[in-house]
């Protein structure tokens, strides 16, 4: 009953008493999305109390209907709604088709395709290999060799972050792909644009001496 | 079309454009949340669409509930669920009615109760005046002196953020209680409860100072 005393999200999470019962119901869906702990799960409910209630029923709605409209594409797994079983990208016929671009998650899907430097297909691993264990954690691996033996790609450019666990899931791939015999590529590594010499780490400092052009 | 180069959280989130519709109407949707950016909106869509598909409609049924099932108490403004018009604090015979304590939000109220020293009764007051522009930014002002003014209240406590906003917003409502000569206190400064002397602010060590017995 002294819950500043107890540490841990999911205890502290419990503890919520003054709420009412579908308020902390809510809390605690809330406190599961990433990033999210029970205090701003808190915010969010009491957020969504002051709305008006059709923007309520508005965010309900779409939550209802998500799974429903929305299906991952046979090839590069990007969540995508309407007809068909591939996406917009995989199914758009002026892409190159010789290049495949293997990224962790979404976002760096759509991170890159803001760059519009890159015009050929993606694969959604959807994880990483973890380090230490060195082994996968549900990562697309199988579906990543299916789609990599098809004849028309000839280059796979693995762009993983350049992380611990990033540097890890690369290398597993490159072990993976390597039967293949088909061109391996990574993401070049450098100072990032905007940045400055003076407090860039030695290992990018390194990476931009070797990648120097 | 070159994102990167754009500043502004609001255009970065119209430019997403990888993702189908009613991913990105969830995405625009839960960047309205408090702390909450595109890119973590982005996460938690896909977070939800990991999900099995009934904890996604739990959710979503959560939240169409939300609004109908929930009411302020007449009271104390604190949002409630079930018979009546007052929350189980307000209809607690047990508790206190000549003391009133008034907070900001309800987690202030909930943080509050979890110290097992209050028996009183609370009071929302639903945000702060703006230390600028010195006016009330729709907190409950009337409410509070309409509430204030029940004969079986002979004190109200203050307890505000010791922030700007809480200090303008503690003084407003000083002013604002004046007339009705009742005893108002704030709660004490000092030092917090395994803080260290040597990394005390100024006026917490002020404070602490005056605040000694």
């Amino acid at each position: 009953m002294k819950p500043e005393c107890v540490s841990g999200i999911s205890r502290r999470a419990i503890q919520i008493t003054m709420y009412s019962n579908s308020i902390q119901k809510l809390i605690s869906l809330f406190s599961k999305f990433p990033t999210v702990g029970p205090k701003t799960a808190a915010r969010f409910v009491f957020y969504l109390l002051k709305l008006p209630r059709e923007q309520v029923e508005e965010i309900s709605m779409e939550l209802a209907h998500l799974k429903e409209i929305i299906k991952n594409c046979v090839l590069c797994f990007l969540p995508f709604e309407g007809e068909g079983t591939m996406c917009p990208i995989c199914s758009d016929k002026t892409r190159d088709r010789s290049t495949l671009c293997v990224v962790e998650k979404e976002p760096d899907l759509d991170s890159i395709e803001k760059t519009n430097k890159y015009k050929g297909l993606y694969f959604i691993l959807g994880g990483n290999v973890s380090p230490v264990r060195k082994k996968e954690t549900a990562i697309r691996s199988d579906a990543l060799l299916k789609r990599a033996q098809d004849p028309q790609v000839n280059e796979i450019i693995l762009a993983l972050n350049p992380t611990t666990e990033g540097e890890a899931t690369t290398l597993y791939i490159e072990r993976l792909l390597k039967p293949l015999n088909k061109k391996v590529t990574k993401l070049g590594r450098g100072l990032p644009v905007g940045g400055e010499l003076e407090y860039a780490d030695e290992e990018t400092l390194s990476s931009a001496l070797e990648g120097r052009k």
